[in-house]
């Protein structure tokens, strides 16, 4: 039985804490948070504390903290035989400060409090200075879930820029088509099936087989007729990633 | 018993052909292609014809042919009495060249012959020049579908403009995030599982409401870290993005 405690009170901290205690394979020894009513409502499924000096002896410490507190947080833990992990997709693993065992136990999704979460679908990206640390690291994310990746610190940066892309700059094309909709009263709805084709249509094709539209086809008539639509922001987008559609069109 | 003849033997017209022939309201009495082996396999479920001068008499025809030859396709057909409606997202009604009554059916998704549709999820997007040939549409519409919106020459256009953000621009982000994994050896289906919670958060929020990340949040520390892994291509577009994510939220 691997014996984990996990330090932090917000979100991840209280997804790994739920999901963690009802696994057979893995006890959840304690929950920690400098704000103890942060984690109040974990008290009937293991010990918590607002003390990290006082933590209970763990195979393996998750540090679920903010990721500027992830330093000085490992600093403070005193077991320096455990693994020491953080939850961070942009944090280097050396970023822990500890004479001992480092490692990221990273969960590629966005977590709210508030929202279940689904952990058969998240990607666990896991990281360690050795094999037998990363098998360990494998063990506890198989308790609870189902996708597991090796990522080292340098793939987890690019990853981390990668998932700005589609998810953030993808929101904010919706963002666009939104405004775009408002402004000439078509409910937004119109477009709900489009986005979630153009989500799933790549769960099969790769994004450079699923590419149509004008600026794949370079149809320069329609191109105008868009931009002519547009207001001046709206242009300058269209206008640039239009560009890149067609020079990534030219490399092939 | 509405009766309709589809032109056109593409992605369009042997869906809609294929639909229309299994409803009880609506009979499809013709359906005609200029090459007629591209409609030979329709020859068991209703009359097919290569004639456009030919066509039997119907109470609404459908022409699904490509965008430039709306025009000439139905000014050839001889029916003035009937209904012509054409199937485009950018073709203006008034592009369609009868003295007859005019109006669109148009289907805002995206089609592949040999890919199946659900109808129910698709929006039929209706225009007709009054109120009784707008009722016939969404007859028709209903018999094989469920989400009928009515939407004009103008709407459609920006629809049209909105559409290329939400799909095809979206699809570049993923081509990005696409390209960044495969540089960097990270297989690019640990990035699936967050596409698609992109695409589903928007269901229940609006984009406006569904945006994070170190635009949002102007998080400048890690925007330069961003920028320092991209590309020059790719820096242009993340800069561009960013700003455009900030100016909308001041604007709120
Ligand atoms: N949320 C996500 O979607 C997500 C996804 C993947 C990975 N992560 C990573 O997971 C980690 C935690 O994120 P989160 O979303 O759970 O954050 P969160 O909800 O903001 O919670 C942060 C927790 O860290 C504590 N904390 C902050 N500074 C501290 C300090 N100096 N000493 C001790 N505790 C401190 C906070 O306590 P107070 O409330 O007392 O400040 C709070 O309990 C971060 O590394 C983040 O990058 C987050
Ligand atoms: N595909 C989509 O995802 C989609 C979605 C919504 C709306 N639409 C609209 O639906 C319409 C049809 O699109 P589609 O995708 O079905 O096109 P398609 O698969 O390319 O088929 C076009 C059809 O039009 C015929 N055609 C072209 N020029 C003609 C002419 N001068 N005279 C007679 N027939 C002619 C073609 O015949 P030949 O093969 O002999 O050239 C072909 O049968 C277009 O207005 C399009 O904008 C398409």
């Amino acid at each position: 039985m691997i014996k984990i405690a996990i330090i932090g009170g917000g979100n991840v901290a209280t997804h790994l804490a739920n999901a963690f205690s009802k696994t057979n394979y893995v006890s959840l020894v304690q929950v920690c948070a400098r704000n103890i009513e942060q984690i109040e409502h974990l008290k009937n499924v293991t010990s918590i504390t607002n003390s990290i000096e006082l933590l209970k002896k763990a195979d393996v410490y998750v540090i679920a903290v903010s990721d500027d507190a992830i330093g000085s947080v490992s600093n403070k833990i005193n077991h320096q035989n455990s693994l020491i992990v953080h939850t961070s997709g942009s944090v280097e693993m050396q970023s822990i400060q500890t004479k001992g065992r480092k490692g990221v136990f990273y969960l590629l999704q966005s977590f709210s409090k508030n929202k279940k979460v689904n952990f058969d679908e998240i990607p666990f990206c896991l990281e360690a200075e050795n094999e037998s640390d990363l098998q360990l690291l494998e063990t506890l994310a198989k308790s609870i879930g189902k996708k597991i990746y090796h990522i080292n610190s340098e793939q987890r940066k690019q990853l981390h820029v990668a998932a700005v892309f589609v998810n953030n700059f993808t929101n904010h094309m919706y963002k666009i088509g939104a405004d775009i909709c408002n402004k000439h009263q078509v409910p937004f709805e119109v477009l709900q099936p489009l986005i979630k084709e153009t989500a799933q249509k790549i769960t099969k094709l790769s994004p450079e087989e699923a590419q149509t539209g004008p600026a794949k086809r370079n149809d320069q008539k329609t191109i105008q007729n868009h931009l002519a639509l547009l207001n001046a922001e709206q242009q300058e987008i269209y206008k640039l990633i239009t560009k890149s559609i067609q020079q990534n069109g030219k490399k092939l």
